[in-house]
């Protein structure tokens, strides 16, 4: 692994997603024209999606024409290449299609299987997370911590939810999360909460499936702001998804514990 | 009630919320700083709050002197009034401590105990909801119109909880929801996810409780956007809070059976 070639793909990661993240801002801004001009609510949204990320796979592919690439809506390309690039275009469309903030892009890529660069950006509030393994977590050019509770009843707890798995995955965890005292918050955006718990805004964050362009360059974010993460990788994660804990080091046996009572 | 004297409180209310609400937004740019000076994050935020309530009320006394006011920090003043301001300085004190952005402004005024104008404002997107009870709802300049869904499962709820209820109040609803198909966001903010509900964003909101300042300035935004709100105001809900239930028309009904279910 070279440090200049992680070193450019980093900063080519940030550079995209800026440029990718503005492109689709004015998508949301012209919602309601784009909504008549394409017949529809998803029509329009699949259509930001889907013209996002061919910009970003043509950018990327534009400079390093060998790496590997997994978007949501385009799959895998390159699957050999040592670099891998996992993005999701648009994460959190259902705000996004709806007219609400919490939507963002996240780009991370893996090196040999191992994330090492991670890009969320949200471009309603101009933030830029991104880390690179050893490197320390940036909120633009603001280290990140994450936070040092120790308790579920020290701050806000990020949640998630997604129809590919049965109700009772979640439910009876957020009872024992509001019965032991904690609050919450699900605003839609996986990726976007994560880099909360990167930022120390969030303490933690769950959910029962999460699929690895919603996570995987928050992943790198949370790890690189002194957070914990669950191996997500395990069992063929890249392509099938998995749980997804994080929380501030202090905070993941605790949270742990009310997702898998003894 | 004059037109003359509506009007005017109309367009004073949207002046204050959002010189108010650019003073608030300065504060939470300038949070890290804040903290240390204040001697801790809860005090920052305390002050945050009571300053900006402070200067509401002063801008509205100086206008209008004889009007009454009823604070989330300071409490009711001028009870018997024909009007009466009823306002939360910092709707989402949580994501404002933390450093989320989903906090906002409301400011709504009651004549002989009706509500006839509601403002809330988002500083970080810039948006100023607002309605006059007969002259529709808008957000900027454009109007609002609520959802016109008559399933859970045509787009997002909003829901809220807070510890003064049971958890009992809230989980079960929740699961009823999921188990429908539903989805849902909680974002932090009360008056914020009320708000888009008269937007069309969301398809309704429930909280268990909730209290006047919170809720009264969007109760008049879904309710001139064509939704449908319960009747808050009952058994002295403007001193002691209710349960609020908001939606488009046609969904109403559909989310009352998942709360109160046969």
């Amino acid at each position: 692994m070279s440090t200049a070639a992680i070193a450019a793909r980093y900063a080519l990661a940030q550079s995209i997603a800026r440029q990718a993240g503005l492109q689709a801002l004015e998508w949301f801004r012209k919602r309601d024209q784009l909504v008549i001009e394409s017949k529809g609510l998803q029509d329009m949204v699949s259509a930001a999606d889907k013209d996002t990320e061919l910009y970003i796979r043509a950018q990327v592919l534009a400079r390093f024409a060998d790496d590997g690439f997994l978007g949501e809506e385009g799959g895998l390309d390159h699957a050999d290449a040592d670099y891998l690039w996992v993005i999701d275009p648009i994460d959190g469309t259902a705000c996004f299609v709806n007219g609400m903030h919490a939507w963002c892009l996240s780009i991370a890529v893996t090196y040999q299987g191992k994330p090492v660069i991670g890009v969320v950006y949200d471009p309603n509030s101009d933030e830029m997370f991104h880390a690179c393994a050893g490197q320390g977590a940036y909120v633009n050019q603001q280290a990140m911590r994450a936070h040092s509770a120790s308790s579920i009843t020290e701050g806000v707890l990020g949640v998630g939810f997604s129809h590919r798995v049965p109700v009772s995955s979640f439910v009876p965890f957020l009872d024992r999360v509001l019965s032991n005292g904690g609050m919450f918050i699900r605003n839609g955006s996986g990726a976007l909460m994560l880099s909360y718990v990167a930022a120390g805004r969030l303490i933690g964050y769950y959910e029962p499936h999460i699929n690895s362009w919603d996570c995987l360059a928050a992943i790198v974010l949370v790890q690189e702001a002194g957070g914990t993460v669950n191996d997500f990788l395990a069992n063929n994660g890249l392509h099938d998804g998995n749980p997804i804990i994080a929380a501030g080091a202090q905070l993941y046996a605790p949270l742990l514990a009310l997702i898998q009572p003894t």
